[in-house]
């Protein structure tokens, strides 16, 4: 059972509401011997946490992390025992008062109704369990992740933005690290169009939706399996278990639906160094469920943040009508923090299955 | 773990290759006291099963299921006991020499490179386990899931083909299992333009991939779970694991990324039942990983079949570089047959979310 | 969730009723390249099959097992291919009409009660899900787990029969698998004494329970985990799933309630080979949940047959009082049996954690 | 996978070590509107947490439980949601130096040695994960489980210390938790013996094993299931899971294996409430893995501590041989204190299963 769990061998548990005293992971099935430190962890927290630019929520986190068990210091730095590695942030800048409003009413595009159909009651404040505060600990989790296949490097990037998009001839890493970039759009010459197209939405009281990119490197061929562990599946899973996201697709994905076999296909030689070489990457790195060796590429849509200062009409707890206005402190495109949030899940995804592979064939 | 399994509580594992005696299922955790009959086992598996038409592979097997477990007699019908379900279905068609051609050959688009370096030997005979017989066993437990929830119902589409589409306008579901109609398309008007459509690329040696809607009426509300429990995450894991699938999208998916926030909320007003009343169903039917009560809809992409006469560059499993045509029997548009098995996939997920929430809550 | 599935990486799941069609397992995660022979499958399946001596039931079974999928063939040989093995087993012996005096008896000591309990209806021929038969498929499954772990050799042994004991002195493992030896019992002068003792209980219409031991050679030391996949624990739930078992020990078990500290710490020296050797083996190969690289010990408890000609007072489903005499076919000691079924479990047990902890540490 | 988890739809995860910053775990799926306190948590945890008497270790920790998430506040007390349960406690008088001597030594009897074949390096201090303060976080969870099933009543108590027992026949559960009673034993007139016995035992530098009961009262009927999720295999893994545990059984347990079926068959006849009542309870309230409605029994035998200042014979991790003297400060006999924590996983195995009981067949 999975209801706050992802994952096999690397295993994530999260816990944790927007308002209550902190949120955390436990990350259990880590290898022993892998070392890291918090300043890791707590760089990759910080390129997910709010406050950062005056496009996203003004909430105030510092989204400490600390690291309770599963390691060893060794030096300078921590080293996994192959115990379960515990992580906790603490929530400092809740404002319960701001929801109080909201309390008995249902906003549209939310999952307060939900929750109240599905348990009875729920945790109004700031969304409680379904806040996207929850993906910190994905954040913390996906830190250790990245260290566990050798070689392997996850980035993610913002490739749309409601009407907008980019020029992926202008495609550059390195600026998507970028301190200077608040999208973390790949093409610096997006960033002026991105940010006049959010202030107008954000002015307007209105929010966008967005699409992202994930590219992970260094997946050693034969990772995923047949037939309810594909690899496509489990990312596919990973990425629609984020908060917002509607949509998913591997390589060329949709636009798959329209093209014919011979477009499609991806013809392979021999590399000199003894592995096969690939014309193409239409298959986005998964054939059959299971990794190729090539770069493994995913993409998600994000909806527009459903928290907006427009009215909506609704209904509350009680069976009335209602107008809803969300004030509180909201991403005006929710998507944008989403792109480390995607990293996390694909390099736990990936994680996962070099172990389960490792377990099962013995060949890695 | 889930190599061959899925679910959970309603939970269904596979097995069995392409030219093997024989594939099958074990569906466990089915609850106690559904009935059935295996006449409407096999009505589900006819409607995916081979040869049906000119547009789908020739080869010819009869699918017939045998339940073996599981169940006791009554009256007409048969009853479930709670115990495990196993459903075989024997091989009978296999032309197992159509391969030797290709046994060492990896054919571009298809899982034979994957699997040898994944297990570092393959079944190369009709694709082995990789092949789409597999999905004959997901139709035959996806007729027993359609029974666990009372008043659901579960239907597929195919809404486009290649650069073909349809009129949403004209959609008939009655149409869409019409024995005239061997496309699966609601619209009726779009029959004679897919048949010409796809005997041109047939005919021409290639292939052409496909859009399959599948749509859920009558999931309660509060099915589904905060955080790695979704019911779109679960929908979307289902979808992705089949064959061929390269992208799935819930509600309006992927065109969210482009929305506003204003657009994309669901207004409600209570309905004369006490139960809310949306006014659109942007969100597929889901929030916040719960269902609404609305319809779910979800949306995925089948890509071309790999296997085409057009020769393609590849290499073999000595490293040879080599062309490949790949002969055999096969079907042009992969995706009309993946709406039955998309029906099964969405029946499955939802019966297991159902004995999930009961478990949890009790509310249903 | 595990119903009717054990294990993780290693992981089987049975289906199969007494009076069904057929009955079997599904191996799903066996690594690929494991080369066996149905003959093997067989051999292991004979020793557990009814009708062997007067001791067992009369019921006349070939348990001729087929193998469906999951394998190439190789030779003389099968090698598996990593993906799922399936085995299937017919019945052709079942005798429904024996039952239908019974139909709706609760029968003491049977599990007819708490079915109907649970499911609210429930197969009554031969036990049904809850019949012995069901071990068949264990078995089966076990004969491919004997072969993951490199060197693992995995020995049971009656070691007591209702008052009767053995001499330990005497212990010789090609006496328990000699075909004069009805008894699994490592004591060749036990022989007489529980052949007696059990005719005398046949005869007075009664049943005895038994005591078996299993014994795994070449368990390399790290194998399990802590916390709640100790060794120990999914060995003692292995036993414990085995119809009629009350009681699971691991090396002293019991006795160590009775102990001190020094009585039962096995000290350690260091031997020619780099590896520690100790000098008892209270624990039972096993401490902290992991394994030392002794010989792993269990023990278990199985309770008399609960099927006797003498009458016994019960109820039926209809709240009548009644008087209940099974006669059917019936083992006098279901012990005996047990042995080839405790085996399989501790190597299913075992290479499943051979498994996981290459998985995880990559240590193997 | 489980290696720090257990459980199904009502589940737990622990973590933590014993010289760590704190421990704790995730109950997850703990079904929504639970009513409790943190101080009848905090209740479990006193008794126990360590240094109550002078029979059990003297390390001084207040076992201090904070509730981080899962629950909104209703009144007086809290509520649960239906989101994941974190609890945390945190270290305060860990003595890491104590353990300097021996961190490169293999105590006899400990997971010392096993821990490094596994991980190849381990956290010494205090034993690390293997010590017995995880088990404290297993009786915060069990506090929760407690709460599930309406009406029942789990119960444990000390029935055997070493060589010296208890007289059933003066049995009184009130006694068990009396203050007055530090051994949990339910015979007010074996607090002297055991005083004098385990006062001596602990004088000589030794320890002591130690026999423990648990009975479950308001089981209903019908949890539990055929073959893989018997309700005894999963108590029985859930007490092999308890460190230093070596052997469970089940009612009338070992005992059956000298039993003859009609001594061992508990005869029912027709209650006045229209359920059977059973004329003994041999079966420990459990047949064919399913709750019969009678009490359930169980029990488990904790082997005598292993830090004992007894001198052994061991290695280190260099190979060298080493006299091993365990000062630190230890529990005489670990047994006592398995108590709460014995109750603890049996009233969480038997929520998990009222829960997945009432998934699958919604009949409670």
């Amino acid at each position: 059972m999975s209801h706050n769990t992802f994952g096999h061998l690397f295993r994530v548990t999260t816990w944790g509401e927007s308002h209550g005293a902190a949120l955390g992971c436990v990350v259990d099935g880590c290898p022993p011997g892998i070392r890291f430190t918090v300043a890791e962890i707590q760089a990759e927290l910080d390129r997910r946490k709010p406050g950062q630019s005056r496009f996203v929520t003004q909430r105030r986190e510092a989204d400490e992390v600390r690291v309770l068990s599963g390691f060893m210091e060794d030096g300078d730095a921590l080293v996994t025992t192959g115990t379960p590695v515990s992580m906790m942030i603490e929530n400092t800048d809740q404002r319960s008062k701001d929801y109080s409003d909201i309390a008995r009413q249902y906003r549209p595009g939310h999952a307060d109704y939900t929750y109240d159909a599905k348990y009875g009651l729920r945790d109004y404040r700031g969304g409680g369990r379904s806040s996207a505060r929850e993906t910190a600990a994905r954040v913390a989790a996906g830190a250790l992740a990245r260290k566990i296949v050798p070689g392997l490097v996850v980035r993610g990037a913002l490739v749309g933005m409601g009407e907008k998009g980019i020029d992926r001839a202008k495609w550059d890493w390195d600026f998507v690290r970028d301190a200077e970039n608040p999208f973390f759009t790949p093409d610096a010459g997006s960033v002026a169009v991105f940010s006049d197209y959010l202030d107008s939405v954000r002015k307007a009281g209105s929010s966008v939706g967005a699409l992202i990119e994930v590219i992970a490197e260094g997946v050693p061929a034969g990772l995923g399996a047949p037939i309810y562990a594909k690899l496509d599946q489990d990312i596919a899973a990973g990425l629609m278990s984020i908060n917002a996201v509607k949509g998913v697709e591997i390589g060329d994905g949709f636009a798959t639906a329209r093209m014919r076999g011979e477009e499609n296909a991806d013809e392979m030689r021999m590399g000199n160094d003894g592995r096969p070489v690939f014309g193409s990457n239409h298959a986005g790195g998964i054939l059959g469920g299971i990794s190729t060796g090539q770069p493994v590429v995913a993409r998600f849509a994000v909806k527009p943040t459903s928290s907006i200062l427009t009215p909506r009409k609704s209904i509350d707890a009680d069976g009335n009508e209602v107008e809803v206005v969300t004030k509180g402190r909201h991403d005006p495109c929710v998507g944008i923090r989403a792109v480390p949030i995607g990293e996390a899940m694909v390099a736990c995804v990936i994680a996962d299955h070099y172990l389960r592979h490792r377990g099962q064939t013995g060949r890695v």
